[in-house]
């Protein structure tokens, strides 16, 4: 890896609100190794390497160890001194705005997540504690906006696409923006990006202040998917199930476009809640769309869902392939229904209260070698407890692929196993094979994708 | 009492970022006697209850017994469902904004203070503590704004006073709103009015948008002196020494007016604060000011300082008096110092940590006859805490006097009974006595004042 | 006259639209006697005269014979540089935002005036050209908005009022605020001042923004009556008879408080339009307005209304003693009645194009001894056209009373002669008697009243 | 011709400020054959058809013979009907705001460039007039802001380029838009295009609200390249000349991208005056760039300004290839000279009055044969007279490729005659083969390019 460019800077927030007591400085000051200075640092420094396009954490890590920030208050409110910043972020030796942003939003969660956490209020122990807590995080970071109308689509798909599936992202995102609609990503590059940058010039064109481009992130992603510019609300949730749970709770409708394992992941959470059967009623606008020449994979994940997880799953979304103007239509239709019936069940525009969301949902999936090992794989099961494992399965491939501590554990343990019933296994099989041949797998470093698990009813080399 | 003008209506906030969660509406739901329901219905009924002049507690609950507040959860966030309110507070059947806004921090203080005195995180047993306490419930309130400039003048002085004066302190606000000076007060009518209209109209004359009048309260206090409409950041803070503490951190320097017991009671916590020997080299501008014919009881409070505190206490404040040029501009002069000193020492302009406030400010004190009997008020106490202790007596005198509590107390086991050294209470009996003969006493209900308290040694009948 | 303070000062447009080409800074600078610049610095000092309370043309001029403004373009635009400025219109140095805005607003008219008048498209021959002459000014003032509903109140009267009077036009001010309603007056002190100051503190109650506080003058009248620094949106119309054609067009309702002849002859303007045949169906709303104490004049007033025009004059406006929230509501209803009309018509909101208004409505009046004895003054002319005759007669004793040019006329040739019928003569008489009785006429320098004009058959001392 | 979708509406300019009165309505609706109404129908069409890819302006026209727009007044202001216009401009049936507003700037030009020509003021008879007169247009477009720093970066080239340098002035005007700068062009896709979308997407990123995208067009040339929806002020100038003039007054630095003999003549016009002696001292930085695919036209055009204008001229700008922060940096730099040099002299940011503009450049030069014929191209000529011709040479072959009359003046008369000087002649020819050669030259309707011109002393077939 070549020496990167650096520099030292300092920033502070301005026009935010944000301000920290002495007590807070103090907490994010403290260098030991636990503490949220740490988990600060590897969060600026993601934000800070927008520019940069490795998407493997340790790498990022690697790459600029001596990178540091400090936190100072001063007379005018908080600000933060760079040490061997990543020089991508600065034009002309000043930060750009957007950059700066997300530095302070990213202070913002941390310091309000583990005050949260010290908090007896907070119940993780039961579902509707989860969910309050997810509601607080985001009320702090100020995403609860009443007296909105319906229009946050959320926009999932690989951070590392084909150019051809990026700019369809983008002809999509441009046909919602000129729908007025705002777009969420979960940050990156790729088909987190597309969207974002299509509708900035829709907007534009419609003369809209005050877009959102929402940003929902994690920290054990974020190294690898750092926040694109063009992110305006920056959100850091503490993991991965209380960043899906903001999602579907924040996002009006879902737009899956094509990606890797960590897209199938989001998509199966998804047909699992909506399978639940108390949310058979709620409207959620779901669209599986790709230009055309993305219509195998598009074609391949419908079979997927419709063998494993059956029709009744397949006729929870469209699939719209190559028209982003069908796309944008059908997805402002379905704002329209969620808005008469929210009004009419008084549930709120800003937070989908009614969704009912599983514990088996809410509850971190910790892959390690044991848990992969016991997931039950069976079309036994109801469709959406079968969508909440199948689920967790992609969710241990993407940590085994890209995650610092998942790489770890396959390095020390090797491959994970993963078992079930063949009915379930064997389109899996084929579903992540077709993942690797369309080189949708993660390539760290660009070397060959090596699998990290092994699907023990079918003998694949690890 | 001559039957009420009421009105029942729907309001929501307008405009306002408020959202509230599931839990948090149910808690303000629960009609229990203990409950944050009943503390939100006396705020609200003080807030919506502007227009009337009855600055007695009692007599304002009792005068709407029937008005009730209930919060619903709604599409586009939460309501208020508002029955047999004041009439006063809606113009054509439409709340007036101000009032709407002002309902609506109530319901945020209500519940932030609430969810903050659950958290682990806030320790009540220390100073730090403390003042970490106060800087979160004003950081919730958005009161803590970054980047910019030292300006908000404090206003103490009565809720009840002459026209002369009420009208000098309108030419005062006038003249500090020409220099672009936020005003803060108690809220209330009186003193804490003037300043806030005279500035409004010489802000507009000064094209300036954004102006702040805040209004600092308690739930004991709101009831008798309900915020004024001008008002447009109201903060109940959950007792009276976390108001005051608000008042030194978050004002920049405090003008005082005439006033009644409150305001000396005031003006001796904030001299007991600046004689602490830590707070010697912090700028703190104090001014003391009164039209002509308020001269007596400028020059007698200024004597009574002289003679319990000393001069040195004295050489904290300037007396002006009928010049309301020369208070603007001194003001103006003492914030450039403020401004100044801050940026030297690194400090936040919007919050004042470099101030020491001892414990003994920071505990509530509970005026019971025990308590108002044990005070120390001799001058072998070092002036601060002299000051502290006088500025007890006088807080037990106001609750005796217009405080709920306080007055039932008084009903129950007669006055309090004051002691001290005679150099202390001969000034003290005299403060009190021409308070009285200058009409400066609550009268509740318009009948002559009843002293609450005795002077031990000077035999005040009761 | 003592000395007066004066202050040497730069000011530059600040946040202000306004540009000028080197030619208009040419004009303006040219210290030729018939200049531009002459007017320009005639309005400029009365702009900055605001604090003082001369309501002679004469005197104010006199006071700062040496008051000089010139005009200098630079980099980022033009600024003006003061010399021997009033230093009423500074705070410690530094120049009233208000003042500074008005300024620049009469730099921008005079420009404009003389521009469009040197345009061949403005045809000041006919009615319809004189209208769009009108239109223009205003619209090049940004006065004209259009997609704002209805809601400009005019409020007319008198500068130099009683105390209580003054008082009154505030309170009905603040109640036409709370109802989000915005104020236009004629700018100076006493009713030009006091619904803008009231609505200014409702407004604030309301949180209203960009609440308008039009003020509509002329050169001739501006010396006397300087804009109220409340005012943000002021206009210098280019004579007498222009200034009133904008108020009736751009007003949406008119309030009419106590005042002298200026006042009356405001009344007699719009009532002698109002009456006009084809304006028989548009809906304007008219009160009639004073405190308890004023009643005396308004019944006068009132009576004759009744004696010259009939009663068909006096069913064009409301008369209400004392009782400002009854004004305010009256107003309110009459405004959504001129709202619906305009609907149902295509008229514009912001600029009544329907009200014909006769040419001799429109045409300047040049009060001099001729035209002031030629007036026909007799109940055969139909309604409208004695209310045109009688307005004029108004017209000229204001002029003699305070204006430059008239003052000089009669201390040239003697007493203005006014012929007329008795029936006409005789209320007339009575109406200016009784406005000298109770102080409503002008009193140059606070000598004595001494009347300008003398009714031929009534024989009444010059 | 395939029919084009077409949609009928009524749309009113939501948010804008313009107002017209009774008889400006009139005049834009006068159907009659010279009318107003005749510009305004074929401004809107060409501003309508914004989706479309035809650059033939009569194409354009006839592709909508049954469109017609109509003015309307009514209560909350004006109103277009619209009948058969292009529905490309409508989204859900819902006209594009961009296009909206547009079509109302357009009204508002075509209103005032008639008001203006109508008034004696304006003396088109010299320069200094000519200058005012540009001056007036733009200021009553509200384009002339003062207090704002010099950072209007004028973007020229060809409407019609390659997809690469298409993506090479997106890139530039990226980074000139990290820089903070604006951008200003000539209306139309391609080059006009590129730089405000990259804008765009870097001023999202920094955050930046009120960005500007000026598009200055007239409407001679307006349905030929239609303005693009990411202008937010479009100004229609009366003619190419005065839309020149306002480019070099209004921009602050210019890049010239690759294009054809347009981007030619707009490069000769500003040689032409910045050769001129008063001009020697003026900072205005000019840029010539594009990737490295444009390096040999880039390099022609070079060399062609060496070989008939000299050195001197090749001074006044410098070449960068395939360099877009080198480009962004360079400009940034440039302006930081033009912002001092302003400042010393005290000259307008918004409007460079200090560039002598001689009136060969302002009088609109008519592309007859006579006139074409007459040109002297002799390098005897004072450098900036010869590029006055030479950029009237141009002029007059755009004229006869894609204006209207031009085209019509070619099918009557046949091709122009370009006499002069071979050390002229000669590298011309060379240019103007290459620009064929590099298909630089218009291709009305696809067709093979038929040059409208030929070389006197070159025999060039016509």
């Amino acid at each position: 890896m070549p020496p990167r460019n650096v520099i030292n800077a300092r920033v502070s927030p301005k026009g935010s609100l944000e301000t920290l007591s002495h007590r807070e400085v103090q907490q994010l000051s403290e260098a030991g190794s636990d503490s949220l200075y740490k988990l600060f640092r590897q969060c600026a420094l993601a934000i800070l390497n927008t520019g940069s396009h490795i998407d493997n954490a340790k790498t990022v890590m690697d790459a600029f160890l001596d990178f540091d920030v400090r936190i100072h208050q001063q007379d005018r409110g908080v600000y933060l001194e760079l040490l061997n910043a990543p020089a991508d972020a600065f034009v002309d030796g000043e930060m750009i705005t957007s950059t700066r942003e997300m530095l302070f939003s990213a202070l913002r969660d941390i310091v309000y997540t583990e005050n949260e956490l010290q908090s007896r209020r907070i119940d993780l122990s039961d579902s509707q504690g989860i969910t309050d807590y997810v509601f607080h995080l985001l009320r702090n970071a100020r995403t609860l906006r009443p007296d909105v109308e319906p229009k946050i689509v959320v926009c999932w798909g690989g951070h590392s696409v084909s150019g051809e599936e990026y700019k369809y992202s983008k002809t999509v995102g441009h046909e919602l923006g000129l729908r007025k609609l705002d777009i969420c990503t979960g940050c990156g590059p790729g088909v987190m990006k597309g969207p974002m940058k299509g509708a900035t010039i829709s907007h534009a064109k419609q003369r809209l202040t005050g877009s959102r481009y929402l940003g929902l992130t994690e920290p054990g992603i974020i190294a690898a998917e750092a926040p694109n510019p063009i992110v305006n609300e920056l959100v850091i949730l503490p993991d991965i199930e209380k960043r899906l749970e903001a999602f579907v709770r924040v996002g009006h409708g879902i737009i899956v476009f094509p990606g890797g394992v960590g897209t199938a992941e989001e998509f199966l959470y998804l047909l699992g809640i909506l399978l639940h059967p108390n949310n058979r009623d709620i409207p959620f606008p779901v669209i599986l769309t790709g230009p055309k020449s993305a219509a195998p994979y598009i074609e391949q994940l419908h079979a997927f869902v419709g063998a494993t997880l059956g029709q009744a799953a397949q006729r929870l979304y469209q699939v719209i392939i190559d028209d982003p103007v069908q796309v944008a239509t059908q997805m402002a239709r379905g704002l329209k229904e969620v808005k008469q019936f929210r009004r009419e069940r008084n549930d709120a525009y800003h937070f989908n209260w009614l969704l009912k969301i599983d514990e088996s949902f809410q509850r971190p999936f910790d892959p390690n070698h044991a848990n992969m090992a016991s997931l039950q794989l069976s079309r036994d099961l109801p469709p959406h407890e079968l969508a909440s494992n199948l689920r967790r399965a992609f969710s241990g491939i993407v940590a085994g692929n890209v995650k610092d501590k998942g790489i770890r554990l396959i390095e020390q343990h090797g491959c994970y196993e993963i078992h079930g019933e063949a009915a379930v296994m064997r389109p899996l099989d084929q579903l992540l094979q077709s993942f690797v041949a369309q080189n949708r797998m993660k390539l760290p470093g660009g070397v060959a994708y090596e699998p990290c698990y092994r699907m023990v009813s079918s003998e694949l080399a690890c």
